[in-house]
């Protein structure tokens, strides 16, 4: 009889072009797909919460699979550990009931964005987050922030490719949490049931321009009532988002 | 006429084979002597608070070099910046009294040291700390630390080497903080006037020891008055050590 078993992942996106499978390139699916069909002989696929983009890391990815394998829960964290390579991790891994899916049964998600402004550039961490020099104004931020809190149509932050489009571009933001921290760290926390393809990027792409004072806060308003792609701001850079949490 | 200017300088060690020039080799000081060269056609010997070794990281090195040239410090900044490779940044500049000298003038210097001590490898942050799976008993380590505090023979905890060995092997330990975070990290931080070679990771190899339960705390008392390196515990990582701070 197959099993469902459900692994929280962590990994360092930045030599992984992205979560999903792609033929002679390397991604996280792909890499774990192996990894699994070392340790038990089957091929499966893995089925994860978030298809995350090239260069964007997880603290939380959260997948499922079926297997025939006997070994415990235990037996695949350590042994998928040792096969993994070391940007990819098993936190943990636990048997799920016969129908759990981590993508359709994934009730909310949490992703964070790390900003660095301060002038001078720092000698660690260049993967790990967006260096801004200009000081940006985090109020102004907040400000900003609210006008997207709630149900909307959310075209305006959306991938322009047509691939990637989603049929309905709807969705409710919970929360976006914005804070500085001492270090000179810029942290946006957005809380979403789910996201559209690049829409956290492309929110931090436009709340920078609110930070930096080249549109003002209530602009944010009309952008996302345009629900057209050209009015937001630039998409941010994938290396500064992580994905933290996924609630079933 | 010369100036003496200071630098403060951040580094990730992981690919410098330390502080020290060293013919066809990558060093900190090597690279850095480039870029000053680059940028004021002056062919300079710059002085260090601190000979790190390989793999060690600075959050806050202290040099100082004689210059003729008239640039400001603020140039000094920017435009080593833009020389140098992104590991390596220069944090601040400044003039200094003709007779400052970084590593003679030094009054006291900080090292931390990084262990993660939670079961599970993770995709993050192998370069910058001790991962180690099997529980430490923080208080044993605190315990074993006190034994150190104060002015003694520090014989037990220095480089094997002949040439790296110290004619006075006395030196005064002012404190060690050792404390565990919610995150599952161990942060031993050291202050002294100076250190021997290799000290603060020989001192954690063997404060590991009394973690783990092979040393009971009282022994370090032992191993320090036997003065003979072979005693103490072996050399923990390059990896998880920082110069986070010099006195003057």
């Amino acid at each position: 009889m197959k099993r469902n078993l459900k692994l929280i992942l962590e990994y360092d996106g930045t030599r992984f072009h992205g979560w999903q499978y792609q033929v002679g390139v390397r991604t996280v699916q792909g890499v774990l797909e192996e990894a699994l069909e070392r340790l038990s002989g089957e091929s499966r696929r893995v089925y994860a919460a978030s298809r995350t983009d090239a260069g964007v890391h997880a603290l939380c990815q959260v997948v499922n699979f079926y297997t025939e394998s006997s070994h415990s829960p235990e037996v695949f964290v350590r042994a998928l550990n040792a096969f993994l390579p070391r940007d990819l991790a098993v936190i943990s891994c636990e048997e799920a009931e016969p129908k759990f899916n981590a993508r359709y049964r994934a009730q909310g998600k949490i992703y964070r964005y790390l900003i660095y402004n301060l002038p001078h550039r720092r000698a660690f961490g260049h993967s790990y987050c967006w260096h801004i020099s200009e000081p940006l104004d985090v109020e102004a931020m907040q400000e900003a922030a609210k006008y997207l809190i709630g149900t909307h149509d959310f075209s305006s932050f959306q991938a322009k490719s047509r691939e990637e489009k989603e049929k309905d571009p709807v969705r409710e933001m919970k929360r976006i949490e914005i804070k500085r921290s001492d270090q000179g760290y810029i942290c946006v926390e957005f809380e979403a049931k789910s996201f559209l393809k690049q829409m956290a990027r492309n929110i931090i792409g436009t709340l920078v321009m609110a930070g930096r004072g080249k549109i003002k806060p209530e602009q944010m308003k009309q952008i996302l009532e345009e629900k057209n792609r050209k009015v937001a701001g630039p998409t941010a850079p994938a290396q500064g988002l992580y994905l933290v949490k996924v609630f079933y």
